[in-house]
């Protein structure tokens, strides 16, 4: 993790034993109890000093790769591991991950500056306008020629880059933005990401610690959420363009140019290709791809990837030609049920 | 009712002959109309000096058993009333019950503390720390080591427990809120519930005298909504997690450690019990019940009861076993007849 | 147009060897280059000096009806231009457009008035009271007896009715409203609709010139966003009231008495008449019509047009009797299924 922008790391390092001792997980076989753990990671970047976790089926393939020197996993999958990780052993791994998470790091605190609206520390550029009543949090970077509406918030440590536009009632938190982007009336940038670990009958919360990075020339339309990731970031890149009241994720990745229309959303840890056109009130699941240049009708119910280039359509989405066949059958039926009664 | 932190009481009762000349409803038989009415209520809630109204056949059962003295009815739900209810035939018993509450309570009146953005009575616990323009109002009650963002607004007379984090731009109003819960930026709490009386072509208003209760551990995600009670509460039990853009409407209750994903909605008066899931873009419609433990998945339509641990989806909702025979069925459907094409 | 009040227009007229060099559009026949174009406008209103575009086979008729002395048509349709207008080919009129809107206006600079939260050009009603943290701006007027809660934006030059309420954290920006209105905690209204044109990789920014205009006794929810209108404005008539997180894009027009549930979609163009009732979470495709008096039932898809009095329901929506069938037939079918098993 490289976030000491916006979170402080608390340890340096733990060791097994102090991993051992906040979750109660067990080594699955003999190991140095003094050995020391750098950080934590995904399956995916984790290094042989760090440590990571694996709970869902979904992510099997990732497990047998990871290079990671420690992983939190469940009885029957501890067998399974690659070679030179040290497992342990846990009945609820990402409960324990939570629970490390916590030990590693903290949200910087917000310290607000007196009464000032704009805190001292704040960078602005030239020709950039705030609004009388917007606030500037601690260490924010803002570029040259923006605009800060009334009741904006910009929080602590973000960064903004120029000609952006950030309108009345926006809120922008754990964020790097580029240039060029336009954030409508009541957008709001980098709230924890929806992450609990169930265990005995308590939803414990789990440190979100990923940011949000949007590129150039993105819009983010009227009272719509972009979360923070949890461990990787969320991710909008160059010139998407997103309506209002869409509900994007942590650790989605939206594509280059692509197109969201409005009151859709996207559950986490999808990525939307480039040049995607979303229609309004959809929904897309968690864990899915979706190829480049697809196109998906509003109100589609996105369960499953999506192949580059497909149209698709209804709940669950399908091809959208045999969504059409279906609905037409459907009318068909019941005009031959009426015929017949 | 006893909402006396929020609302006013206007009148201490008013006289059947005034519940007449207000509403234009008729005694279904001869009844001394110098009698005092002390108050409205709900069927189920309402005493023998208190008037409630059944409008909908969904309560004939509560009306039946209803203890209350006095009753707003319409024409042909008049002989069956219980014994000892006093009845007031109106052709539109719920428009006729609107008039009543505007003369017995009103809201009480935002009162400005000059330009001070902390109103002078608001009691402000140990360790609280409230960013420079938030606004807190008259006779808030905050508890220790919360934290209140930028552009925060408390409205009058709301209690917030201890452990508190209220972020950006969030608004809390009409609530009476316990500890340790969280509200993402642009959340906003309390304001009315959508409820109007159609009468001779004007949607009246109809005054919501209820707030909302918040447990323990409650977290609601960005920009979500929350609105008060009609009322009765609207209630949030204890470790409730609600993600972005979630509606709940007024008097619905969700129970302990209920999870709600991104975009759902909840119509009216619908009761979710302990530990449900539901998935995100699900749409639950008013004056229903959905039974612990229950499972509802991502975009499902809910319009009728779910009995507890269930687990369901589609539009209309299902068990989750058929909905997916049904997709099956109708692939097979449209292969079948590509076929003989 | 006559949006003088929130737009500058940039040039009294263009030539049209102007709108040839800004948009490498080409006259279909021999032309004067040196005529002058007064404006822009709609397929429908524009005048015998003014442009418009036809880009969408839906606006054909408008287009063979248009008075319009000039149009940016793309080849295959240049030559079914009706008699005496000037035909600008393009392959991409929608982009043209955008290119010439921005020739012709801007929006107006916003100026803030030093550290004052109420501009100084404001003009506020006897009676209306204002929360110490509002923000209202240059040339902006409200009514009489009139509340603007905390943290609510009323941006430049919006003018206000009598006896409104604002609610905390409300953005009003390019609108026109009546009386009796109210806004609930964080609606937003007059944002940018949501109009990009795709050219060569890129989503382009057309720049929104309509308002909103909304009539009296109007209710907008929590949390719900009213863009405004791209050419002609976004219009919600008298008594209309409209649900938490509703979402309602530029240039429709919701008629009188209509109400509509939380979480509703309504895209860009759509015409919905006189008290329609729309269910929770429903989807409404753009430019289409919905007659007076019509029923939707709730987490409907509308995708066509709906006549007068028709209650529909449904994924795409169909009669609403015609839902139930199939419904009714598809748990039949599986039912039978399960038997042969």
């Amino acid at each position: 993790m490289d976030h000491t922008r916006f979170f402080d790391k608390k340890s340096e390092s733990l060791t097994l034993q102090q991993i051992v001792d906040i979750t109660g997980a067990k080594p699955f076989t003999d190991v140095d109890l003094n050995v020391k753990i750098s950080d934590i990671s995904t399956l995916e970047k984790a290094t042989s000093s760090e440590i990571s976790f694996f709970s869902s089926g979904q992510y099997f393939e990732q497990f047998q790769k990871s290079q990671a020197g420690f992983c939190l996993v469940d009885e029957k999958s501890a067998s399974k591991a690659p070679q030179g990780m040290t497992v342990l052993v846990h009945k609820n791994p990402y409960f324990a991950y939570s629970q490390i998470v916590n030990s590693f790091y903290k949200v910087k605190d917000i310290e607000f500056d007196g009464t000032k609206l704009i805190h001292g520390s704040a960078k602005i550029g030239e020709g950039t306008k705030i609004a009388p009543n917007a606030y500037v949090g601690k260490n924010v970077t803002i570029g040259k020629n923006c605009f800060i509406g009334p009741n904006a918030s910009i929080m602590d440590n973000c960064v903004i880059g120029d000609n952006c536009i950030i309108n009345a009632n926006v809120v922008i938190s754990f964020a790097v933005i580029g240039n060029n982007c336009g954030f409508l009336n009541g957008a709001k940038i980098g709230q924890d990401g929806f992450g609990f670990a169930h265990n005995a009958g308590v939803n414990h919360k789990i440190l979100q610690l990923g940011i949000v990075e949007i590129g150039n020339d993105v819009e983010i339309g009227a009272n719509s959420c972009v979360d923070r990731g949890a461990i990787e970031n969320t991710i909008i890149r160059d010139g998407a363009k997103i309506d209002n009241l869409v509900q994007i994720a942590h650790n989605v990745i939206i594509g280059k140019g692509t197109v969201m229309a409005g009151c859709s959303a996207v559950a986490g840890s999808t990525k939307i290709g480039n040049y995607v056109q979303v229609g309004g009130g959809c929904s897309i699941s968690g864990h899915i791809s979706i190829g480049d240049g697809a196109r998906i009708a509003g109100m589609s119910g996105v369960m499953r990837d999506i192949e580059p280039m497909q149209i698709m359509a209804g709940i669950p989405v399908q091809p959208i030609r045999d969504w059409h066949k279906i609905n037409s059958k459907l009318v068909a039926l019941i005009k031959k049920s009426d015929k017949n009664n």
